[in-house]
């Protein structure tokens, strides 16, 4: 199956590009020109938009993907399946080999507080960082399909040279948000935790014209005000750089619960 | 919509039951009995089979959900979508009013360590501590459909009946597995973390009938080994009961990070 892709790979970085809206979507598009200088970039992509997958993989059908090359530099392959899918095939079995660096995106909409937890961006970049994988996942603050990804890219290019210089320990991985404003005006870069932002939604309950219900999910974001956080970082103007991992524990809770009688 | 359903709720808690394998699993069923001498019970849950769903939500298209009813003590409503959407849809609009408390499960195949980032289960609980819902997951070590629950739904019962008097911090959940053997043979409960046990996995290719490729995800599962992690405490014979969260923020990498010269 490999024979077609580039195979005269020298001491250059692998890297695979994935994300959650596609193979054809502009922003991973935009990636890829935004990287090809750091070292070899491979496509694996999902076929068709994933948003709020969050972390599905697919265990009860096998996947099926196949090569794709627009251009000069966007090359690799479609899989369909989810963005973690991606990920894991790129990554272990159509990749000429194991890559050095997973990024994913650029997601058109921000990933930052509870959104996280529902991402397909974020979750593409948690799946590298299962895989041991230095990862990272890109976004722009906005849903606007012709947002000028210019800044976005600039940036997502120099956190990855940042990480293929200096590794990130196993199991984590970087998760980059980027104002939707040309580059010149962004403030800078701001390390940052996870924002206890919030959705306060709900259901709007509809009629179709057969007489039945459906229910859409509507709901207004509730913005964390913790000067570290993600969030506050974006309302300043600033790049939002946070490391995640996926280790759930509630540490805090461990420790109360020593002392419950469960039993 | 709510006419047909119960609505003379007195003091008693309202409890929210859900699963990622479907109204129609002998684990949810067997849920709602366990749990139905605790409060009023209500089932919302996906229509169809979403393991590995992570904690994916419907945005891109409406919901549908219709009424059902199994038995004396099997009610509620079956929803087209994944485990999160049944919670977030029975939570905050079909049950009668918010719950007190939310139980997904008995899952059929343990959701321990790297296993919790792919789980539909644990997703469907932590969509109701999103929501500020005191909730659990409850799982049992074995994918055999014929499994013997009782113990399973035993200390379900005594674990949701502890939440309901206790409560819960605001954003967390437990994460409970339960090993699969008779009720008599377990050692009791253990407090745990979440494992490093992870999946040395990859794929298989396949060739179908068309002469085209398609792969197959397998694995081999590596167990971590320290005794205070939920694997540890399974293989023990113990009910590991774990406190998770939703908050992904690598504190470590985040406090290193100050001293990166990212700009």
């Amino acid at each position: 199956m490999k024979k077609n892709i580039r195979t005269e790979l020298g001491t250059r970085p692998l890297i695979l590009v994935s994300n959650d809206d596609g193979y054809d979507s502009p922003g991973i598009y935009a990636l890829v020109i935004a990287l090809r200088r750091l070292g070899d970039v491979f496509v694996s992509a999902p076929a068709t938009q994933q948003s709020a997958v969050g972390h599905a993989i697919t265990v009860q059908f096998p996947l099926r993907a196949r090569e794709i090359r627009r251009g000069k530099y966007f090359s690799g392959w479609v899989v369909e399946g989810t963005p973690a899918d991606s990920v894991k095939l790129g990554a272990t079995t159509l990749l000429p080999r194991r890559p050095d660096l997973v990024v994913s995106g650029i997601n058109h909409g921000m990933n930052t507080s509870i959104n996280i937890i529902y991402s397909g961006t974020v979750s593409a970049a948690t799946e590298g960082a299962t895989l041991g994988i230095p990862s990272m996942a890109v976004s722009i603050a906005t849903h606007a399909l012709d947002a000028d990804l210019r800044a976005a890219m600039y940036y997502a290019r120099k956190i990855a040279a940042f990480i293929l210089a200096h590794g990130l320990p196993a199991g984590t991985l970087l998760n980059v948000n980027v104002p939707a404003v040309p580059r010149e005006r962004i403030k800078g870069i701001a390390i940052t935790r996870q924002g206890k932002s919030w959705w306060d939604d709900g259901f709007e309950a509809r009629t179709d014209p057969n007489g039945r219900t459906y229910y859409w999910l509507f709901g207004k974001y509730v913005w964390d005000t913790d000067p570290l956080c993600d969030d506050a970082a974006l309302r300043k103007g600033m790049v939002s750089v946070t490391p995640l991992h996926y280790c759930l524990t509630d540490e805090t809770l461990f420790r109360a619960m020593q002392s419950w009688k469960l039993e």
